[in-house]
């Protein structure tokens, strides 16, 4: 996936990831995949994105081998390993934010590790058993941030709750 | 700074970060900022990218807060605390370029720990003594994928030699 000129004479992985990634609106739907949302109907009225837009991103990630299209008539989208294997950079990214730009510095959401129950620091470390979980053991909860400008699409209210990141997260079925 | 619509009606500090750093070559400014390059030509140079695009991703970081610009005639860009503060998700998404996209998966940079010499893992903790040490404490040195394409640039020939992280790069007046 070429996306322009001059990355490819980087001679980077950093420029080759962001070949992958670095497209608008992508990281933003892959942070839904990991709170477990995996149709397009969903992930639309999620990221209040045009469906030419979300149709591109999510073709570009199947064809990189970060998203799998499963099943038929509606399919879903998961992660592939590659795919998981990105939610170190989005952690960061989302840390920075809390950090530097959200609106009072707060965490718009908190993650902690599923089998201790202790907040992940923002290097993505559990202080209570000092590993490194990885996003199938991570509970993601609303932050303190969270209700500045709340969002009611149906994603949106389920995630209002605590949840088990990459359980599916089916809004409409669920309810 | 507003980069198009959208982002802001997500409520996240995820989009926050991107509609800092998600534009097109942002990141890889940063890089060589954290490589130590400071000058606009060199940068110029190194990122083989327009005067254009380069002028408005500098203009923009140091909007931010990323980057501040120091001294007249022949400014330099150094990196604030807030633009410190994204190495790490600089080097989450470099190790997933290492392992996900690179040519025959070797890593184009390596990075070790100054103190004790020993190369971080993929999460960036260093194995020798356990800590995740900040890039002013790293050393960067080519990788085994170093020389698949390699450029000849001045910033390029320079980052042939291991070098500590955040100090000056300003290889014509180095020669």
């Amino acid at each position: 996936m070429a996306l322009g000129t001059g990355y490819s004479q980087q001679n980077c992985n950093l420029a080759r990831a962001l070949e992958v990634v670095g497209e608008r609106w992508t990281m933003l739907v892959l942070r839904d995949c990991f709170y477990g949302v995996r149709r397009f109907s969903d992930l639309l009225a999620h990221l209040d994105i045009s469906r030419a837009v979300l149709t591109d991103r999510l073709a570009a990630l199947v064809e990189a081998g970060v998203l799998v299209r499963v099943g038929r008539g509606h399919p879903e989208y998961e992660l592939t390993e590659a795919g998981k294997a990105l939610w170190p950079s989005i952690y960061a990214l989302s840390q920075w934010g809390d950090q530097y730009v959200s609106p009072g510095n707060y965490p718009g959401r908190v993650f902690s590790h599923a089998e201790c129950g202790t907040q992940l620091d923002r290097f993505g470390r559990c202080p209570g058993c000092g590993t490194i979980p990885g996003p199938e053991d991570l509970v993601v909860a609303p932050g303190p941030g969270e209700a500045v400008h709340p969002r009611n699409d149906a994603v949106a209210v389920a995630l209002r709750e605590p949840r088990r990141m990459l359980t599916p997260l089916r809004p409409r079925s669920d309810a």
